[in-house]
């Protein structure tokens, strides 16, 4: 089999002002980024604002393993069958963060068969998206520090009488608002700023991988514009003297925050390997981040589509719990169907075993004792009152024995069905029987069920999350989440929904622990304020908010050539 | 009159697909970016190989003041007035940097009606080369970082079994890359990294702004994308225990650092206000950065067009004596003519006034005081053997009896000629004599010198740049920059031209010293090797490579409606 990279340069592709007519979008509503990606006008909202809506569909996995699930192998090559079926449908994906392109995992355009092309400007600067949210999250931070330095150096009167602006009282540890960057660098975790002369004070920092960003939640969760403006402004960038909150907007800078994201408002769309529209928008990584992909882009979908595809990152207790119970709580928009990815090797590997030769081989018993994490993601999504499609997704080396015993188990569960999903090897062709059963789990009665009320105190949402969200035995506070509890009540934001920060590598707080963890406490070691994307991230364990290169990085391997074309992606 | 935002805004723009192919662009070599920029491929270099050059006219001015020369507004009016002289022009400038835009400068795009538009575009992401160059540095900074966690943590036997690379021996303090953030941030200048557990080792670094990467004068100086791949790969990251360079080749990023930029290498096309070709490529900050626009550019324009405009930033002693001495000594890309312009206020500033009282009432004295410096210049720019034309950009409160003594003066220098020019206020009316004596001074013999041999010892480049290029008595080097002298040399990096970093509110290295310094003593305070760029560059004075936010910054008036309009621009 090719490469997915050949696979992706020797695609026939359809000029994507073709593919966005046919769509349903007018030339007006495309700004052309070459022949292959356009940004779409948010005026499409206005002009469609009384459409009926599409289907939503949200693919998620079993918890993941080193050996890829193929979340987005799926969730393209589902977008690609149900075309081959006749049906309007629109893929929404977010865009990949440079960091595990560079770092180990590749690029995030699916693969095989199944892949948004051309992957080379998906997996690099798209349109430029999260470079916006990069460069007006760090106006932020230099707006912030700027603000601490020329208020110490001259004191509230003169401050006040030489800037004509207000004395904000701000301390150097008052800082609430870290840096970005679209990369993993370790060392960048815990930093010192304002050394030297003349450039402090100093005081202790971080940067951020962009994705983690809470200008990339507010991007993903913004209705339109407007919104992303008043959304902007609440970002809370630091805590004065006084204990009150500094906003973007105290600041003045969140009209210049917003008009630096102005073009990243706008979702991107391109296609799949068969022609299928997909809108790439917002940015990754749902452990650490909210990490689903824009209502922006789903409204447009769902006004265009019969049936809208999208993803929630790692497994169902990770970017589908928050896709419900944020994204879905914000918006409105509600998934009609789930589809659940596993493979016989996540399954065997949530089993324990670790050895590649292991996970390959035949193993009954192995295979059964991984099911019940299957089972738990099943009865997972099954609480949001949602109908759940389990999708196999095939890998050359399965045996039809195992397949069929695990189509068995699946159907003694509460799935609505079970497919085999071949669309890494068979493109549009692969999925087809997936997406029949998709179509007919979307038309079974449901009612979308949110895991916890708004109005709960925010400690009680921590311990249902854990509690009913993970199957933990409880929550415990570190000393500084317990103070900066007081200080998110205090500033009368208590009443938001929370966002684990977590590792995706168990459904616990503990990546060692594999299958269906009990009896654990999750630890929540710090609590950090999201004002303007309307949620509370609770750091959860050892989770880190910036990634780190591995001993062997993926840029090793990568390379371009004198007539640009790069090797070693994806 | 209308604001610049207002005159951009209601510019009938033509098509860049159609402007594009009247400059002689075949469809396949544009990626179009909207209506109204198209990146150019560099196929287009291969096709007009053989194709005869136009001429090169370098912009650049006097000392530069706070109330603004108009060395843009000059170089697109210039633009402007060729094209309606019939001749087939472009304009070749830099991409503005969002450091000033939004602290405290404003746009980059010309102003009143000598404009690149739409000016929105130009000052925010153009097409993302400025994003990509962050990105590709910052990759490099998180390799380096990565790899001196990975060696400190496992040792040389373990690293290389573990790893299957080299082991390169890096220690903390022999880190060489900064990282880049295209924003005002002072408190990044200096920085402790690495802190925290599990983060190390930590070691002292900082951040510059983006265009002084030496990512962006690779850029600027590269001949194509292979010429950028191996420049790229000879970048020093670290210097070792043994005192050996570590390059981005040694440590096996090139190749993704280049794959970053591989869109960026394109330079990108916009218009000016009446429809000229303008390309747009590369960084600004001749101060602290090689920032002259790019070799690529240039190559692409001077096969299209008869006459090529492009501008060396602030004064000469600073952008145009870089375009001289490092870019046109790279690249064989000699100007025909130079255009100096100055303004009736510059000259009074250079004086010594500061109010804006002063400096905007008639005084015979001051202009007289303040023309040394215009002739300084002159000098200056003749020294390299090309025509000089005087340009006097004209406010609307000169008086006509200032002006015309201006024009005498003028007449007893060595420049080739003087002209007013009304761009600013009359658009492409306003600078037809200046059009016609630029023409006339192209027709002049010239032959073009550079100020020092490739083969001169490095202490005597910085001497030759100091006492011929700025006047000076001398150099003195800090003791640390005589330690990196040392190091350079034993390098072997000793033969590279120099790249000053210093003020260009004077000649010299102080801003207090206006008109034309004498017997000052240039002080050297650190030398900073790029391998890749091809020039060691000498930190000067004060000169901070990291720029910082005012008392009012820029940013505090910009905003954004509902529309996407953005107020406070430019």
């Amino acid at each position: 089999m090719l490469t997915d990279m050949d696979i992706s340069r020797r695609a026939p592709l359809k000029d994507i002002a073709v593919l966005g007519a046919e769509f349903g979008l007018l030339p007006d509503e495309m700004q052309l980024f070459g022949k292959t990606k356009a940004k779409v006008d948010l005026r499409v909202q206005q002009r469609l604002a009384e459409q009926q809506q599409g289907k939503l569909i949200i693919v998620t996995a079993v918890t993941p393993t080193p050996h890829g699930e193929g979340k987005t192998v799926t969730t393209i090559g589902l977008t690609q069958s149900l075309k081959a079926l006749g049906n309007k449908v629109c893929a929404c994906i977010r865009q990949p963060s440079m960091g595990p392109v560079f770092g180990v995992k590749g690029g995030a355009a699916g693969g095989g068969y199944a892949q948004v092309v051309p992957m080379q400007e998906l997996n690099l600067h798209l349109t430029g998206d999260i470079h916006a949210v990069s460069n007006a999250h760090n106006l932020g931070a230099a707006a912030i520090a700027s603000r601490l330095y020329h208020e110490t150096r001259l004191g509230k009167a003169e401050f006040e009488l030489q800037s004509g602006q207000n004395y904000l009282d701000i301390a150097p540890n008052g800082i609430r608002w870290h840096r970005v960057v679209d990369h993993n660098d370790r060392c960048l975790r815990e930093i010192e700023v304002g050394l030297g002369e003349n450039n402090g004070p100093a005081y202790t920092s971080g940067f951020d991988i962009t994705a983690a960003s809470e200008l990339m939640a507010i991007l993903a969760l913004s209705r339109n514009l407007a919104d992303m403006r008043a959304r902007i402004g609440k970002l809370v960038l630091a805590v004065n003297r006084q204990g009150a909150a500094i906003s973007a907007e105290d600041l003045g800078v969140a009209g210049a925050m917003t008009a630096i994201m102005a073009d990243a408002v706008k979702p991107t769309l391109m296609q799949t390997l068969n022609g299928a529209p997909c809108l790439i928008h917002a940015g990754p990584f749902a452990n650490i981040a909210h990490g689903n992909s824009s209502v922006i882009a789903d409204d447009i979908a769902l006004k265009l589509a019969d049936f809208v595809v999208t993803e929630g990152g790692f497994g169902s207790d990770m970017g589908f719990e928050k896709f419900c119970n944020i994204k879905a709580r914000q918006s409105g928009l509600t998934p009609s169907a789930a589809v659940l990815v596993t493979t016989l090797k996540a399954l065997k590997a949530n089993s324990g075993l670790t050895s590649d030769a292991d996970i390959n081989a035949p193993d009954q018993a192995r295979l059964e004792a991984g099911f019940a994490n299957l089972n738990w993601h099943i009865n997972n999504v099954a609480r949001y009152g949602i109908p759940v499609v389990v999708a196999i997704n095939r890998f050359a080396t399965d045996t039809d024995a195992e397949l069929n015993w695990l189509i068995e188990a699946v159907a003694g569960t509460a799935a609505f069905g079970c497919e085999l999903s071949e669309a890494f090897s068979q493109g549009e062709a692969g999925a087809l029987a997936l997406a029949q059963t998709v179509m007919r789990a979307c038309e079974q009665p449901s009612e979308f069920t949110l895991l916890y009320p708004d109005d709960m105190a925010l400690e009680a949402k921590l311990s249902t999350l854990a509690e009913v969200g993970y199957g933990a035995a409880g929550v415990s506070l570190s000393e500084a989440a317990k103070l900066q509890l007081q200080e998110l009540s205090a500033l009368g934001y208590a009443d938001l929904p929370v966002c684990m920060a977590k590792t995706p590598l168990s459904i616990s707080h503990d990546p060692q622990l594999k299958g269906v963890p009990q009896g654990f406490i999750v630890p929540v070691r710090e609590l950090v304020l999201n004002a303007g994307a309307g949620f509370i991230t609770a750091l959860v364990g050892n989770v880190m908010t910036m990634p780190g290169l591995g001993l062997v990085p993926g840029y090793l391997k990568i390379d371009i050539g004198a007539d640009g074309e790069i090797t070693g992606l994806g």
